[in-house]
């Protein structure tokens, strides 16, 4: 990376509907630029010309306090909104004008150009999966629902607070993946074999792990000063669970630095879930 | 939207880091073209020649079987990897080079040129925001926390079932909100006034109501045949709910055609909440 000095900027982040994939898209392109102070805001639903021409007012009026040119990242489709906002004082990132004449092209079809297609409940193939998945995660989470194995996809294993919980939701909320969970407590974590429950599952297992000073102090948080967010507990739980992975082939991650996004895209891959 | 015969296509997700963001902006592109069977295949951490070698066999291939260019959704940073993929047999949606080269020139900056800072624990302003949301949604999962409403941005209520808790951890989960959550019980629909718990915390409330029909089918998976899950019962507590949203002016969004996503926009749209 080239480095520079702190600038200030505005982005917008503008939709005709929810403004979730504007933001996704924006968020990643944002990512690549470090230095820079990003003030974000977010516009969602500008689905009438009053809403359209008030957008362009804000667009303007950040464009002159900053004094260089709001970023707008726009997946506005209709045509006329859309002008409004490109003729703004902004640099525009078209994110439908862009790609949706090629598509057309490509495929030979003409594009629906009907807003709302993109996140609703009939629309979305797999939405039912997802809210499905999503009761399956809180159903079977901490180990409460260990009949529910059999209906997984996977078995996230691991010591109290590596990440287990998020990790399963997010899979379930993004993809519709049943994913239980496993907490790995003394008796566990005393021997150098599987729990009986998860021996049957073995192939749907995959190990989280941590680095003991942030387990401590994320335990620290929850239970202050306790036995069980001590620095030696700690290092002495998350040893054993490596040692339970190892010995056992579970193929596992260290969540330390790795953001649920990630450790979701790893076991994917790796268990080949997809 | 241009009536058509049904047609199948694959479409590749390529990345060299998780593939969510070119999974995120294919799949709303895509979702304007109806008609279309799209075969979807996911190319993650696509981070060595090997790897851009054997996806672009990969795309060639489904290429050839189908009879027409598979479409690339790619975010590949790389430009030799990137490359590769280009030159396959394919109609090729290039996110980053398209949008990059815009954004340094209007940043006066070059990008970092590295993969992996888009979904990374560091480089994500609110990670840590949205790790600790998703367990204050948790913590106060079905009334279980009211002391927790002080800590609360928003307070969803809504009868059992009717969409409180996937809509609070997908506010958490995407933005790093704390979303509680209250339940109405039979002594709170046979009110017209708010339960006790939340009346000082009005301003945070957001009322979720359901079609009885829908509402009564998602209980019977749950409880089949139960007084719980009759029609009945069904209806008379969305009736007593909406009443009691319309009396204490809450406002209250149906879920039952509307998807997390559009719910939680909504929602955060009304409330200022971002």
């Amino acid at each position: 990376m080239v480095k520079q000095s702190a600038k200030n900027r505005t982005v917008f982040f503008i939709s005709d509907r929810t403004g979730i994939t504007a933001e996704a898209l924006g968020g990643s392109l944002l990512s690549q630029f470090e230095g820079v102070d990003f003030n974000k805001i977010h516009l969602s639903f500008i689905d009438t010309l009053d809403k359209a021409n008030a957008a362009a007012v804000k667009v303007n009026s950040a464009s002159i306090k900053t004094g260089e040119p709001a970023l707008v990242f726009s997946t506005q489709i209709d045509a006329e909104y859309r002008d409004i906002l490109s003729k703004s004082n902004c640099i525009f990132f078209d994110f439908f004008d862009t790609f949706i004449s090629k598509m057309e092209r490509s495929l030979d079809l003409k594009s629906s150009h009907t807003a709302g297609q993109s996140h609703g409940v009939n629309h979305n193939d797999n939405y039912s999966d997802r809210i499905s998945s999503i009761n399956f995660a809180l159903g079977s989470d901490d180990g409460l629902g260990s009949k529910s194995y059999e209906n997984a996809d996977l078995i996230l294993v691991g010591v109290s607070r590596s990440g287990k919980t998020p990790s399963c939701l997010f899979m379930a909320l993004q993809y519709g993946i049943n994913a239980a969970n496993y907490p790995l407590i003394e008796q566990d974590l005393d021997n150098t074999q599987l729990p009986e429950s998860l021996q049957q599952h073995k192939h749907k297992l995959f190990g989280l792990t941590i680095n003991p000073i942030r387990l401590q102090k994320i335990r620290d948080e929850r239970r202050s000063n306790s036995s069980y967010a001590s620095l030696k507990q700690c290092q002495s739980e998350v040893k054993r669970a490596e040692d339970l992975y190892h010995s056992n082939n579970i193929p596992f991650i260290d969540t330390t630095q790795t953001s649920i996004e990630e450790i979701s895209a790893k076991i994917i891959n790796k268990l080949s879930l997809r």
